[in-house]
């Protein structure tokens, strides 16, 4: 290195590489505040697996965008989605992140008590206030869209298309909107649930997953059954493009064996090819022959993630108290080897060295076109 | 609710219940460091128990108002405060919560040494220093008040007058000035200090002690001594009332059961009934035949009180040796169920559902008067 | 006190004693952060012990300024500074204090490889991104300079000349640039080292080192090997004087008892006597006839700053295998004693007693030259 260039951080002369966001959109908590209202809160949200609550008045919380929502099967089957919080004196309704309750939600600290529609049909002495309007209390109601045995809200108070974003994104991946019904993913039942508490902002975790330049380096398992991914080219890098299994391998298995049979809505077009897709803000879907991996993201600090990842097969493999462990282990590794990175990053987005972002390489333009969307959103 | 009402957060309609304050007073540091500065500094703050100090050179420490307060029994057998820092290189005097010195207060830094009094009466080299006026560099003096057995300290230039704030309070909850003197609180003495570590803004503190709409439903012990405390009329609805005991209640215990003999000051009028009295802006004091209980709150942070909260019992009850566990445990109950349900509030006060504060039914009046004191005392 | 100067915390009388600086500036992150790029990344930093990384390819990873920097020994045998961070996406390349690589450093996420020059060698599909000019993507070299046996490095553009800063602050002290020579330092070898995490600003702890007045107070075995530092009069206080040993002392040692033989370069007139030096803004050293003791700090908050102690003995004593516990044990001492004065001070520097900051005492005049030194620095 000459003398010249020590210090030099923002190379003058033009170069290939395109540049990342800047540093300080992961590390400065104006900029996660701002992502939070005009990202998270404008977006359509995966915020549960529909079956999650099964049961009349069964509930999870999620937090969404800085809020708490409250999701709860009413007694019409539906499923609802609240601000969780009493109208009253603004009591958490729930504090668990899920459970079940009877055939209301009563807030426990002055028993204000409202449908699973969300509608205020209680309240001490409420009889004798003659002149409160009821209607005026009923919780705050958060749009809500079933999709893929999928939860998504939405906390805008007009929610962009759900066909527009979500769905298309899906459609723009695969190159054809209905293929994904082939995985009949509301079908499908939860195995086996994992939660990773990430130490890294949300967007390395989506620029990640957005590009297989770091298979080769960080991926030996996945590289094994997927051996393309050795050359850096991620599956999502050409339009309705999968990546072919190893000639060896006959399952999406950590040691390449088989799995489980081919879900009968697959194709032979679709059959020992791994898809994966993103949709903005904070679901990635991975396809695979015989089950499907579905993660969703809640960022919570500008530092840290928390990550749900799901992985789903048919009620029948399920039923049959088959073992799920090798099918498990092998996208679990990847999501350790993964989020390691993105926390071997999160220290270094403060550094002057990255005050103006790092470069993409060309493998890598996926993540420039997710810099440019996340640009006009906080900008709007 | 009708989809119209989905994202409505400020319904437009008139409504007969008043607002509380919005959100943001319960979350935002900055509000939190004005109320250290306009309320807590500002106004008469009840610190600690004079007989926490009761011989000479006993000393509490406590936090007011952001600054560290130091009280001591001074040779004169009288209590001094004064702010704990050596006026040298700003070391703290003392570090412990309480403890005692001999005749002087010693910096333990560079041996600086000041008198009860808090006058400079020897620093190392000081006899060299013929420039050096020692009395410039005295303690810095804090106003101090004793009233009800307990130090009030003000660390305002011109504290307001004692008799108009603390003493009326008392008078305009009582309906006479005299009444709390039956008491003879400052005889009592400490049976039992629990401090409780509430992760909750102080003014949750403040509005759920103000109100007793929400006996019901998270106090069953205090109303089943207390009935009328189910109706959900707080004792401090009517000026002057005392909320009466069961008809099968023979005193102020967790079973109801006897306590101990009536206070010899307290009147007919005055036994078998529970006063609660709120002394803006951090004490409240209970007063029941047999004792009294005196909470004093320390807000440490926006969203963190510590709240310390004597149990005074005649002198002759405690040099007896009896049994306080069934006389504390009431009052302990409702203190841990109370403030669970304020730190069950603090995370949803930050909600968009709460941007403009909740609501406040009729028996809440108290509270709109709360808030409007608070508000009068940030602004000016 | 006279109730005329209960709250004066400003006293208008003049004074002899100078003041400090005012207590925000050992609390308030916004002037920690201007410390950080206008006093640690403008200033040489002493950053590590030169033998720390005595192989080719070992390494230090270490806190300058915010910034975390990458040592390492080269292929030429010298060694060399970078920011630790890859051009590509910006991962930490050494996530561990210290270690060693083989050849290159490769960044564990992507495999971009460098040179120990900083040079970028290596990075999958390079070749095949023709337009890439890999120069511009070599690691962001840091200023580095040895002297003592100690890497000093500087993050600024332009550093400051090395010989009218650090050089000329020992030579200042010492009375004349030579002396220092004569402990040869750069031929001492570290026997023992402790590392402190301090609760306090790093001004505390410079402020602290710079005067001898509380050694009376809180150091009783020094001054028991050094009796004049009983009248709190530095060593510091006089250009070029060292504190001489007691009549009976034979060694700088806890107990006073003889230590090693006296260092060969050391003359007559530097025998028997403690020199101390601080090199603005986070080095001290220490000399005395038979080691050396060298402080480097390493601010990491407002109110903390990590210190890394060593001690330093020839090559000779080390391998003998000498007891060094008596000799490590007197300073040991003396910084558990000095940093907990500064743990005391450090909570106390947010009161108004503080706001205008404390006073010197005439022997504590460097302190006011520190002070003039930091205000001159953060303004400019």
């Amino acid at each position: 290195m000459s003398s010249v260039e020590v210090h030099s951080q923002q190379p003058e002369s033009a170069s290939s590489l395109i540049p990342t966001l800047p540093g300080s959109h992961y590390t400065d908590t104006a900029v996660f505040e701002i992502e939070q209202s005009r990202i998270f809160q404008r977006n359509w949200f995966a915020a549960a697996r529909s079956n999650d609550m099964a049961t009349l008045g069964s509930f999870r919380s999620v937090d969404v965008g800085g809020e708490s929502v409250l999701i709860v099967r009413a007694r019409d089957g539906a499923l609802r989605a609240f601000l969780n919080v009493c109208r009253h004196r603004g009591a958490r309704l729930c504090l668990e992140e899920s459970g079940s309750v009877r055939r209301s939600l009563q807030c426990p600290y002055h028993a204000w008590t409202y449908g699973l529609d969300g509608s205020l049909i209680a309240a001490p002495n409420l009889n004798s206030m003659n002149d409160v309007n009821r209607d005026e209390y009923g919780l705050i109601g958060v749009a809500l869209q079933e999709w893929l045995g999928t939860v998504w809200v939405c906390l805008a108070d007009e929610p962009p298309s759900f066909a527009d974003t979500v769905q298309a994104a899906v459609a723009a991946r695969l190159g054809d909107p209905d293929v994904i019904d082939g995985w009949r993913i509301e079908d499908l039942v939860v195995g086996r649930r994992i939660t990773y508490d990430v130490k890294a902002n949300w967007k390395l975790i989506v620029e990640n997953f957005m590009e297989c330049y770091h298979c080769a380096t960080i991926h030996p398992e996945l590289t094994e059954v997927l051996p393309e991914f050795a050359d850096g080219y991620a599956a999502q890098y050409f339009v309705g493009h999968g990546a072919e299994f190893g000639e060896e391998i006959t399952g999406f298995t950590v040691d390449g064996q088989s799995g489980f049979e081919t879900l009968s809505g697959v194709d032979e077009d679709h059959d020992r090819r791994y898809y994966a897709i993103t949709i903005n803000p904070q679901a990635f879907i991975n396809l695979v022959p015989d089950h499907v991996i579905f993660h969703r993201m809640y960022p919570v600090a500008v530092d840290r993630t928390i990550v749900e990842c799901d992985w789903l097969y048919t009620q029948e493999v399920i039923d049959t108290g088959a073992d799920l462990s090798r099918s498990v282990e092998l996208f679990h590794r990847v999501n350790q080897q993964d989020f390691d990175a993105c926390e071997r990053c999160q220290p270094a987005m403060s550094s002057r060295a990255y005050a103006s972002g790092g470069v993409l390489v060309p493998s890598e333009h996926h993540i420039g076109e997710f810099r440019d969307w996340v640009a006009a959103a906080i900008s709007g």
